[in-house]
């Protein structure tokens, strides 16, 4: 089971939109997957979820359950102010250890509007998920100028679109 | 004005311990500074404050006119995961463009339960912190340990209470 | 074929009695290995082989084969002033591409006189070796204060003794 | 005095003409600098200069004066494998500390061939400088596909232009 993270909540985001391009591909190839979208997040989390009513969530828990039994994730990751979104590691810092991360492996797709891409996202996240115990694929796409690239759910970008085949191929044998 | 924030959301938490220890050391110099406690953002502060009801949460807009007003800073930073709290990087990207930070100063307190302090957290704070246009002091101590090194409301570690002596005058001078 | 290399050209160094170490580990399991010691880089290595005399050092040649050759790769890498030495960096920048590293698998290891271990290191390391297409295992022990700690080709810290354990067993099977 | 370091030793590199062009920025407007170009080190730097004829190279000795005598830097910092060059780091290595660089301030440039600009290069570097007691500048501009943008001695990227003359201004008040 492969879980794929749309790693914002923002409302009706691109990186959900990517989150579902992603799934696609890995549905063509037979592999079961299933998508964990932050937006769906409790209200409250910050507070509640992570503090005075830990574990009490039905929402978040069964999120959890989702994270604990995937042995590999897809991480899509949006630039937010030279990094990932504080939601991403909020959502990070309210999972079980070390069921979650410990020894599974994940791969990275980094998103932007601007050129850059999201490089320092991409590591300080690397950083995150290492010391957790989950190993990171080499390989981490960027889309970027992503209105540009990203439409009507196909990437206009050839050579992006190949490196992300490519990383499908290398997470599966990962 | 200096604003000196605790950087988690946690109850009771040793970062907010740290910070007013740090504006009482501000405060016996003279300097006017004032603490800013993620604990107080709004519950729904991820969803609410950020997305659908932008702009019209008045405790959050109270805080973002106190750091539009204040001219230094400093992040009293406890190490989570491997960086620094979600809630931190949530904060700032709801902060507005370039009021909030550019062209400012600021410097890094790490603090950890553990002996490595934090080094990656403090890494990645000073890349966003950069990112948005505010130079971060070169100096930043790490109180590790700080269940056994900060004992009611003291420091007992005296080579990194020098070095906290150090990164006052520093931000003072800077 | 696993390389391991000791990250420094210091003479004599803790570096290269680790890589002995950790060599010794991998024989133990009937492992083939080789030491890179990066002492043994041509002495004018930044100028004669990495530019006017580009290819035709062969001390560096059979280096470079010794890489080309090796599978997994174990780094055991020393903290210089907060982050790797820079023969480090300059020795990769001299390695070819993409028959060095690229679809490749390593195991980062940690040395430092202080407590801090190095962390920032390893980070920097992770991002580029990543970049250059090589996977880089999760586990990342540092073995910290070396000149207590490493006696007579022995850790005498259970604990890091134990992790480097666990990571040669996470290498072989990574 | 401003020492402009040139951060690379390959020979007439695009750092190098960077350089010029910014110490030409600086003339302009009468402030005294000098360039210190990485090809200038000695031949055999990182095993004599660095280890067994340490502090016996009369190069490296004035070098090393002129670093010690500058109370800013500009590092124009050309992206080698995902981070700076490794010679830049050897080169930092063989400097005195705190002499050269602590309670000093510096202000970084990146160039690349490619569109992503050595984010991680000016990171990494960040991170040295700052272990080291050097602040460094918050804005920290990158020209992207050096070959087509630095034409001449000129930069035709309008945006980066004058982003680097705003560094200017800024490094001379910070």
């Amino acid at each position: 089971m492969i879980s794929v993270i749309a790693c914002t909540n923002r409302p009706n985001s691109n990186s959900l939109k990517v989150a579902q391009y992603y799934i696609n591909l890995l549905q063509e190839k037979g592999i079961a997957c299933t998508l964990i979208d932050l937006n769906a997040l409790p209200e409250a989390y910050l507070f509640s979820a992570l503090y005075h009513n830990q574990g009490k969530d039905l929402v978040f828990n069964s999120i959890k359950e989702k994270i604990a039994q995937s042995e590999k994730f897809v991480f899509v990751v949006p630039e937010y102010n030279g990094s990932f979104p504080g939601v991403l590691k909020a959502f990070i810092d309210g999972l079980d250890y070390p069921i979650s991360f410990k020894n599974k492996k994940c791969a990275l797709l980094g998103i932007s509007s601007g050129v850059m891409g999201g490089s320092l996202a991409l590591s300080h996240l690397t950083d995150i998920l290492n010391y957790l115990g989950m190993h990171v694929l080499a390989l981490k796409p960027r889309i970027t100028r992503i209105e540009k690239t990203f439409i009507n759910g196909e990437i206009t970008d050839t050579v992006v679109k190949d490196l992300i085949e490519i990383q499908v191929k290398d997470l599966l044998a990962f």
